[in-house]
């Protein structure tokens, strides 16, 4: 080797970061971290964006989406919102590097991953091997600005390999989170899609309700409880009404399921049935009690 | 003046504490910071528990509620659980020093302040003047171990005069209050109670039912949303039983009108309107957005 590298155990010589917001800027800045990508490309439609995500150091350089030409790269990772996953994927199949890891970010993954999936069955000119991934970290806050090198410490990411995922892609992709910081799960598309219906949707739609039936004149009486139950509401309403959308099955099971809690609370209330609330409570208690803060 | 003082600047020359937890524990140091009372006396059933607050510095004294005799004070603050305020408030005004400022701590204010202001209406010997008070700051941690001296900065304590509220309790309770570091909001013990049910009761409901719900295993799965939404479901179920018996009324409201919102949720979802979630995820953020963190 005879240049000077500043990532001398480089595992991938050139990535593109697609999309760079909180969750794009966060991996270009955990990449350089852990030092395997030996330069990180973000590419976008807003030059003013690029130009801030290169100022915080999440990227080296920018490519603008409307540049047509695409670098070869050999790491591909694509955070864009989840409805414009596939078409991004089927485009950097066509320039990257022969055998490119290309993988996504998106909070949803069945569609995602069988529209892929098909596409690239039918058309994939330099074999790349893509595998969907979601890694369950963020914010109510969006934007390269609050990107943060360690966002996915000690945070979970699920991998969802299919039968057509090339093997060494399940392992490419494992090393990849891992060097970020994250532990590493791998579910089927639709049990993801189901678990994160019951562990991240549910939570973001039952916020929000409980926000918007919330007098207004009453906020200043809002202290901690209220605050912490209602935080996930901040969140983007775009960047959401998408993920609802596109998870909207499991997510109407999922709320299926917390309208017939309810409905026990209304009747243990109505019968001033003390065993009953207690009973309620307790089982909300031990599972809440199970994981800690 | 011939002895020398802590608190040069008392307002009371002995405080009961009756009940020293976290909120009483609370008081307890936050009083000592303010030095606005002379004396801090703990009273309760635990030995031990009293012995704790006295390590931690909360009371200066402690009282066995078993003992019998009283001691004679001239602020009594009752922060026992909500169905044993008024029992307390009664032992005291046959006791305390004469025209002594009696408050309390409880999560729901309009039984406790119907029953004590009939109470000392029928037998007030020692002339007890009596307020009601509801701290909004709390923890789901339970005991005085969680106690701190700045739990009450910045927050908001209602307060909750009657027509048999002596107007110098309402000025010496928004002294009282202020002293500690919060600010003071009167209201009726009505309006206090449906406005509690929509900001603390009714999250904790949801809060509680959400976590309920969620199959245990996929908690490996629960990230910040989840954690966030479900904090407050690790309170003390007893306590938490209590405070929504005694404001049922309130809560059911606040239920009915989180089980109508989910319900336009489910309508959008199974309908795929857009437009219709979009509104409901504004709609929430608006108000989340009013309040910060």
């Amino acid at each position: 080797m005879t240049t000077p590298s500043f990532a001398g155990n480089a595992r991938w010589e050139q990535a593109a970061i697609v999309g760079v917001g909180l969750i794009g800027g966060s991996i270009g800045l955990a990449l350089r971290r852990a030092g395997v990508a030996r330069r990180i490309i973000g590419v976008g439609r807003s030059a003013a964006n690029l130009q801030r995500a290169i100022a915080c150091g999440a990227i080296d350089q920018l490519v603008l989406e409307s540049a047509g030409e695409l670098p070869e790269v050999d790491l591909v990772i694509v955070c864009t919102p989840v409805d414009h996953v596939a078409k991004h994927v089927a485009w950097w199949a066509n320039s990257a590097a022969n055998g490119a890891l290309v993988t996504d970010a998106g909070s949803t993954k069945a569609r995602i991953v069988s529209e892929v999936d098909a596409q690239l069955h039918e058309h994939n000119p330099r074999q790349a091997r893509f595998i969907g991934s979601h890694p369950l970290a963020g914010s109510e806050k969006a934007g390269v600005e609050y990107a943060r090198e360690n966002l996915f410490d000690s945070r979970v990411v699920v991998i969802t390999p299919t039968d057509r995922t090339p093997p060494s892609a399940i392992v490419e992709a494992q090393e990849l989170w891992k060097s970020l910081g994250a532990g590493v799960i791998p579910m089927t598309p639709a049990a993801h899609d189901q678990a994160v219906a019951a562990t991240s949707h549910l939570p973001h739609v039952v916020a929000t309700a409980l926000a918007a039936v919330t007098p207004p004149d009453l906020l200043k009486l809002a202290a901690g409880g209220w605050l912490d139950t209602t935080r996930v509401a901040a969140g983007d309403v775009s960047l959401w009404q998408q993920i609802l959308l596109e998870n909207r099955e499991p997510v109407l099971a999922a709320l299926a399921k917390i309208e017939e809690e309810l409905h026990l609370w209304r009747r243990a209330l109505e019968q001033r049935d003390a065993a009953a609330i207690e009973a309620l409570l307790q089982q909300g208690k031990t599972i809440r009690d199970a994981v800690g803060n």
